[in-house]
């Protein structure tokens, strides 16, 4: 990595429009309103395996606010280049770019890009996650709804609480969100499914949430129903998993009280995530 | 300005905690997760009238998202630094400073803080604003009401509609919105006061909007009521202004096709503000 802004980050590159440089400006839309989008993709020795689904999410994103995007083969070549044959995470940030005082978007802008490298996240425990509930609900906004911006401010919020020394279950891997309204929607950073009935179901993410790329891989691969999830039909499901891009499918063991023996169908799901992007091998047990 | 990072902005200075730093890290989570907050305070020969009650708004701010906040003093002489006995508005950003990938708040965040002087703004219209009413809607979030914070990507749609060129009333000086709820919040960069049935009234903004500083002032010195407005009441209203801390009292003169006369009262509060805070004395006109 060129010498100067990675303070605390191992690998990073910043570019503005084509060009590369050494730092975000300090009136960065980015900075000022979180005006932008990213995307966190596993790579796997040195490659992308879901590129083309992140950078069409990252596409629809960039319509819906009208942000330009850079060249999507400079980017990728940037993103393999930084990644070096390895494996890790690569994450992608697209800012409207430098911007005056004000709101109103700049009709010319150029789009500030930085790309970072990260090592492997934890591997998912063998045994299940711990889940707890988050206070901070998400709001309905239709018209930022399935994208994944910059404006995290209440996943921030809900990821804090239990880091905070009062809390209950400290030791929880992740949190649930719900809406405004009192619907399930998400995890702080993953998409959730539930075995309700007899039937897999997900929330719909045209009000709050993300549309996740793994999220979209699932669904491809499960017959499962997209639509409203209430508390009580978490609690009653039969299983639970989580899924992201960067951690695959996650098997729930516990939200709260509520405990879950492993499902063979989350199981066998694993092992199809596995065949179709191989950085989830090591995520599917031995054992059914 | 020391060289480097200030691309498309005069004047701007760059701190990590107590430490002048060239630029922004490229980690920096303002630019992740719009996660900080920020204050736009309107300078006077040298000055920040106002000084007082900002600080007091960030620090509300701040204990709410668990930010770190700088030193007051030093953030008060750098700013006046900055300003060098002149005119024009001063903008402080304060991000919780750069940390990993995801969402957890690093628990010894050293926080950004970002200090910048613009131009002072165009003069108050001596005949009023013209307003329309945005499309995009405020999401109602409790935890976030009221902060002066960076995730912003609400406004920025808001502000967008009318430069599209195919928006109708592109001449309008500002954009009304509303809740997801329906109920009249704020123009995209301000509060608004209208004079329902012989009553002032102000949206409340513990659900959606901010807690504008000028709104304060506005609220100490006019006997208004703070509540819910419906769009039924504003077009029904017998006067309308919009107030923020960099422009003062905005008189409004057209909403769509509703028209008003100038109001006695606004040009008065006009008056008091201009002795109150001396910025705002070229806004106050001669005539009642």
């Amino acid at each position: 990595m060129r010498g100067g802004p990675s303070r605390g980050s191992a690998m990073i590159a910043i570019f503005q429009g084509r060009q590369r440089v050494d730092s975000i400006a300090g009136n960065d839309r980015g900075l000022a309103y979180g005006d932008g989008l990213f995307e966190t993709l596993r790579a796997h020795r040195g490659t992308l395996p879901w590129w083309p689904a992140h950078w069409a999410r990252l596409t629809r994103g960039a319509q819906r606010l009208r942000l330009p995007l850079p060249d999507p083969i400079q980017v990728r070549d940037e993103a393999l280049a930084l990644l070096d044959g390895g494996d890790g995470v690569i994450k992608l940030l697209l800012s409207r770019g430098s911007g005056g005082r004000g709101y109103a978007p700049p009709v010319d802008a150029t789009p500030t890009w930085v790309l970072s490298r990260h090592p492997l996240p934890p591997p998912v425990p063998a045994a299940g996650l711990a889940l707890r509930w988050c206070t901070t609900t998400l709001a309905i906004q239709p018209a930022l709804a399935g994208l994944k911006h910059c404006n995290r401010l209440e996943q921030v919020l809900a990821r804090g609480e239990w880091d905070d020394p009062l809390a209950l279950d400290r030791d929880a891997d992740e949190g649930l969100m719900r809406s405004g309204e009192g619907d399930v929607v998400c995890a702080t950073s993953a998409n959730l499914f539930a075995n309700v009935g007899g039937r897999w179901r997900t929330p719909a993410v045209d009000r709050c949430g993300v549309a996740g790329v793994c999220r979209d891989w699932v669904l491809a691969a499960l017959d499962a129903d997209v639509g409203r999830l209430a508390v009580v039909e978490i609690e009653s499901a039969t299983a639970v998993f989580l899924c992201n891009a960067v951690r695959g499918i996650l098997p729930v063991a516990r939200l709260g009280t509520r405990h879950w023996s492993m499902d063979p169908e989350v199981v066998a799901l694993q092992r199809r995530l596995a065949t179709a992007h191989p950085a989830f091998v090591s995520a599917a047990p031995l054992f059914t």
